[in-house]
């Protein structure tokens, strides 16, 4: 009953763009009015647990859950059974007991969704775990760089910044290139773990920590947040030299070709990762990105609870 | 698409009156059979973007969203991205880029409603910003005036207490006159600024410092939360010397006309700017308030998204 | 208008069949198909408030309500109102002139939701107050029974634990017994206040402070939560001292009958009144207590706002 989405690495091309078709479509939907729109997972409830805040994201399946007709009850680990010593498992074996149509998880282990989707009866959906998996955020970009950029075939993404704590990324690396995209990894050697280009299919994602070679040519750019104490105290001598290097700002926006949009998962450090001026310049998708999110959720509702 | 509620001051009298009517019919409505209500709202969205902490209003117009047959998803600053250096405009862009049909705002900065709305796209509903605007409650107000008072031309309000941080004093400054109500500011000089009752239109306002001339023949009178930090410490020497000399008391009491009702926004401190005793007595129309607030939320919401 | 649920006390036999019934029923519409599910209680509004935290009773109502088809409001005390000097009827008095159709309440203090439900005008449902009642958990442990065992007369459970501070102990004084269920409650002296059985019909109630006098012959064991402060500094001297004499585990499940079903109000404290093992094992009905939990209140909601 239902299909969980665990990982971009259980789809294949054709699900992937049955979902941005399904999402493609929730968006021509917002131009029709409301009271014309069907509710399809009326009666329905879906279950978000967090172990690990997240207002944008949580807010996302929320709001994607609520255009579709269905209730949400929302549960976070602060001030909850947690603390009385209850593990994950069985928190989240309770919130299945009380029997809603679809999980929606959040956690900081890697694996741990997967873990709980082989011991419940009901669907379950990663929305995100440890530097694992961000699957509906792989998602929710495929269809915002198709619809900036067309078909996907062929087309170049750079992704900056901290690729080894970056689920973001590993989403990435097994859904673009399904869809033909070539993807370059770009970051300092701390942040760039050795061989990770080999989750990829072979021969579609190379690894460079030059940002000039990133950027040469592509499409599109990603840039990933940065943890303000990482790029500190762990990395670099000086607290602005990581924005020097691998920000995208006045001076390296240069080194990006004229048409290539700029993407973000957000939320961005201004002056980091990006200069405030380029994250609301024309050219940049972050904005679409969350526009998307809602909907490409939506049809990972439905797929889940549907299907 | 959709009006945006900022302030009083945009009103005329013809929309104070007509948002007034709608809210009173929707109170009519709620004799009638549940089942046979109709869903307005019915497939939209609200978001709730709480910039600081208030329970009363954030529910108020949350069930008032709910009766409406709206869903609505609540955004509070605690744990959040702002956290995490994002800007209020930020916030706001994202999350009116998940595309809800109505936000509505609370910010301690006076102004920031208004800002909001010059940016986004869909509708702002100004839920208190800062001691400038509170403009849903001076039209709640005005509604528990109409209902105790029937026609409220030339009827007199005494407001008392903290008007210099109010902003439901500055809200009816711009909404009472308009209905024909003459309005007397009352408080101590520290929290009476000079000029105030200037900003309402010549004539309909004026100042005293006198709690006996504020009330002598008022029709009713309006108490502001006094926030006890104040009290002590920046305006009198002694604890309670503000409730002998402002409070509603048994003694003070007197001061009011026979038949001329009380009310407060509340929530209210006890023996403070009000005794229990009155605030619960019959001639308190505190908990009309209460309840004219989710009927005029529901006018002030439909008029958002459905005009 | 609308009837109140405050305690078991206030239950004739039928109420709580029709009650049991009722919730009986909803679980067989979950295997029809959700579109085909009747929302009872759209368009109706329920307000949740709770003085002390509660995730699980908190989630499960909330799911209830929702799967009618009614919306939800959540108050809870931290961060509120109450901070500002508000006592427990000013906050009840203020929600419910919001008039929602039904509150749900949880409070520290015995007693509170029935002098709330005296002086509110819609129904009050007590979702725990202090050491004295939480119905719902009662009734929904009688149908996880009556659909383990069937036929309740004549059976018998052991109660064993906190018994003095546990409300749901008390619930079931005035519960089981007119079902015909013979009730054993079993603790230590400092648990178990002397007398206790007597709030239970004569004759159907026995106190022992022997574990394995509690379990001989019984149908089923509930255990009850112990707060681990407790068993180490109040009652004895050594932290796993309760475990070994009142938990149930390895050795002492063998005093319990080879059918005899587990029960636990949960959340438990794995290796305390239970081991983990035996809480997951098929004898266990702890999951069907939660699962059942929201069918119950369904039950309970549409009493509250239908009848």
């Amino acid at each position: 009953m239902g299909r969980s989405l665990l990982s971009t690495e259980d789809l294949d091309a054709t699900e992937i763009s049955s979902i941005l078709d399904r999402a493609a479509w929730h968006k021509r939907q917002l131009s029709t009015p409301a009271t014309d729109r069907a509710l399809p997972l009326r009666g329905r409830l879906v279950a978000n647990l967090f172990f690990e805040p997240s207002t944008r994201t949580r807010l996302s399946f929320e709001m994607a859950a609520k255009r579709l007709g269905a209730e949400v009850v929302n549960w976070t680990q602060a001030g909850t059974s947690a603390e009385k010593g209850e593990t994950t498992l069985d928190s989240a074996k309770t919130i299945a007991a009380m029997r809603p149509d679809v999980i929606v998880v959040r956690h900081p282990a890697a694996g741990e969704p997967r873990r709980l989707a082989a011991q419940l009866e009901c669907p379950v959906l990663n929305a995100g775990d440890g530097a694992h998996q961000h699957p509906s955020q792989a998602l929710l970009d495929a269809l915002t760089l198709r619809e900036a950029l067309g078909e996907l075939r062929g087309r170049v993404l750079a992704i900056v910044g901290d690729i080894a704590h970056s689920r973001v990324a590993r989403s990435h690396l097994f859904c673009l290139p399904k869809l033909g995209v070539q993807l370059r990894l770009c970051g300092p050697p701390s942040l760039l773990p050795r061989g990770i280009e080999g989750l990829a299919p072979a021969g579609t994602a190379a690894v460079t920590h030059s940002l000039a070679e990133a950027l040469r040519g592509v499409d599109a750019v990603m840039l990933l947040r940065i943890q303000k104490e990482r790029q500190g105290e762990v990395l670099y001598a000086r607290n602005n030299e990581y924005s020097e290097v691998y920000g995208l700002n006045e001076r390296t926006v240069g080194l990006l070709p004229q048409g290539a949009f700029i993407l973000h998962p957000g939320p961005f450090n201004p002056g980091v990762e990006i200069t405030q001026e380029l994250a609301a310049s024309p050219r940049s998708l972050i904005l679409k990105q969350v526009e998307n999110g809602v909907l490409t959720r939506m049809a990972i509702l439905e797929r889940a609870v549907l299907s």
